[in-house]
């Protein structure tokens, strides 16, 4: 059930691998062709990563709006204008590609007398930048400001009156009367739910992230079974894992930061961290790395020691029941079927108290690890090409333990492929 | 100018030192009286940790409203109460002493058959929960649910015509109407600048995290100085820095993670990483860690070789101004005193082109590393006890290089402490 997959700064550090925008503007046309909008302004940070492929700036790491905007237009042969600080604008019309940059001032100042060639410094420094010019900065960015600008641009664009979406699901509601004031004859909506829609289906680039993250988490997760021992603990564990699986990215050529994610629990106690292992101890390791935003994430469930009867029949229904979902996980199937499949297969074994609201979710680079859609009992999207799913049966049972088996899956035109090779077997380190 | 201070499922990691919750009641009544409330919906998960001490649960991960409650009436004698998702709630009250816990199904199950001790397995599953009882639970949860769950409790708690503040810095525009719907007697207004102005005064116990993740950053930028040779990356820098503040923290009896946060720039290029270092080079190394969510944030400058008259000069305009302004850095001064006068030196010192919005931020455990308020030409504050100030003077100039000193300083009623000891001179790395 993993978490947040932000690292600090992430939105201020470099792409190690060289970034293609994950946004396919044809998709984009379609969807808002569906939902009836000439465009979509996005203003999330993980938005922005998403539709450019560069970084927003740290103006964005208060998480308002206001500090970056990039606009869609719904035809996708019109280019994409983006609004950003005016300290990252260089790097960000680099990264993205995007000719048509509008910027603003933010609090941080550069100067650059690398083209001032004659006189001492303080020449070359008044030349590159004259004192009859203005130069004042706010605070961190100056809302009216941006939002000015984005009316301009609207207007130059020929959205003036236009029907535009943004992410509703992020904007603050403090910050959502500056949309109205500044572009007062647009007709605002929600667009989130298509943003989400967008994100659902994959690149090859995004996947290639992803089934990195995945295979330096199973390193990580080999590794740290292959570690366990009585009187070891969860962080100990954890520390196992985070070594091997950058060592595993650093093997695959991969020189970015590879941040490890996840949770280990031990013992009967079920939830947290746990005891220190003792012999018959259920471990659960829920183990994933991030790859430049995007997050693995599987898991496994080993014994110290002989497992009891009782945990390898829980293990035993579990794996039964995931193996039957699986069967129905596949392209056009709907996201429920696998859900209801699991659901029933648990119920079948005897196990009718079993209860679990979703059984996975989309992986991304998104806030928060676990992406829509869900694999859950109302979910009655069908199962497509390009999505990548964690799919997972866990059980916390205080009193016996924590189980769970968790895998990720590619879904191709005709295939899904797992992620992992490792076995989904109960493992018994002894 | 760091940026993002979470970690990837920190809201789901356990904290290894005892947290105290940071909330000050009594400065929360008098704040809230000031605005006229009679009390706080705290929704966002950075001020629920805050409020509480405790982890929100992994459903806040998505930051959306009504995946966490904490109320807070302005009276300080009366108790809090927390709306928590059920998976998390024992941790919760267990970490917040919190004993008004109203609880919501999450998607995740747990059953305790650790009090069943006669019967087979399954014997045990059935007593732990009949098969009369209905278990269903929501693909992640269920919003109507949350918020009906808060009306309840605003009404039992004598709240529910009250005038409440909530986050609306954070609240997503998808979710205000929630708000509204559920209490429709309350009168609802925006408490985020209340909820700042309290994390502005630091307690003891962050003053504490703040200070560790300092020392520990200390030593990392010491090693990452010494290792500073021709050819050399900012990011094997950075891994030194990582490794050697990790060991620090180890040193100082933290047992937790300590993550690596920060910028280093090499070269005349002045912005990025830069590149491989070359004798003459100058280097910004600009770090902090972050220790359960607090970050610290500090920078040096340093060169490769003998610096240039040029490199000397400026960084050498800027020590002064940091001094200069260090002197009004003081209890009862206000924030913008030592903005001006910053600036003013560097101004008297012939760089009157300098510019820059802020010279620094209060520090915390922010969603962002800069937290209000700011060293700014507009922010009339006072300087106060308690607060923990990141002041800093960088420059950045193409064709020369980015420069910058940074300290983080502690008020207390009379004085003001650096937490570093690192000489505030360039380094000269030859």
């Amino acid at each position: 059930m993993p978490s947040l997959s932000r690292s600090p700064r992430f939105f201020e550090q470099e792409h190690p691998m060289a970034f293609l925008r994950p946004l396919n503007r044809q998709r984009a046309q379609v969807l808002m062709e569906q939902d009836e909008l000439d465009g979509i302004v996005l203003i999330q940070p993980e938005s922005i990563v998403y539709g450019t492929g560069a970084r927003p700036g740290s103006a964005s790491g208060w998480r308002r709006a206001g500090a970056v905007f990039v606009i869609v237009p719904a035809d996708a042969r019109e280019p994409l204008t983006a609004i950003v600080g005016d300290f990252y604008a260089e790097e960000f019309r680099t990264a993205s590609g995007i000719d048509d940059i509008v910027t603003f001032p933010v609090w941080v100042d550069l100067i650059d007398i690398s083209k001032v060639q004659k006189g001492s410094l303080r020449e070359r420094l008044s030349v590159a930048r004259p004192p009859d010019q203005v130069h004042q900065r706010p605070a961190n960015f100056d809302r009216r400001q941006t939002f000015t600008l984005l009316a301009e641009v609207l207007a130059r664009r020929g959205l003036a009156t236009a029907r535009l979406g943004t992410e509703h699901a992020f904007l603050p509601v403090a910050d959502q009367a500056c949309f109205q004031e500044a572009c007062p004859d647009v007709d605002w909506s929600d667009a989130s739910g298509l943003v989400s829609r967008l994100r659902m289906i994959k690149t090859a680039e995004e996947i290639k992230r992803l089934r990195l993250a995945a295979i330096s988490a199973e390193a990580g997760t080999t590794a740290a079974i292959a570690h366990i021992r009585p009187g070891c603990t969860a962080d100990e564990l954890f520390s196992v894992f985070r070594a091997a699986s950058a060592q595993r990215a650093a093997e695959l050529g991969y020189n970015g930061p590879v941040l490890a994610n996840g949770a280990i629990t031990i013992g009967p106690g079920a939830t947290g961290k746990g005891r220190p292992a003792e012999r018959g101890d259920v471990i659960r390791l829920d183990l994933g790395c991030v790859v430049e935003g995007y997050t693995s994430d599987c898991a496994r469930t080993a014994v110290l020691g002989r497992p009891s009867a009782d945990q390898q029949a829980i293990y035993g229904a579990l794996r039964n029941a995931f193996e039957a979902g699986l069967e129905q996980l596949r392209p056009g199937v709907s996201l429920q079927k696998v859900h209801t499949t699991a659901m029933k297969t648990m119920h079948a074994q005897g196990f009718d108290m079993y209860c679990r609201g979703h059984f996975g979710h989309g992986l991304g680079a998104s806030v928060f690890v676990e992406e829509w859609p869900f694999i859950a009992a109302d979910e009655t999207r069908p199962i497509e090409a390009g999505m990548v799913l964690a799919y997972e049966l866990p059980w916390y049972i205080r009193g016996l333990g924590a189980f769970m088996l968790e895998d990720q899956f590619i879904v191709g035109a005709q295939s899904v492929d797992a992620c992992w090779t490792l076995s989904r077997d109960l493992a018994i380190c002894d």
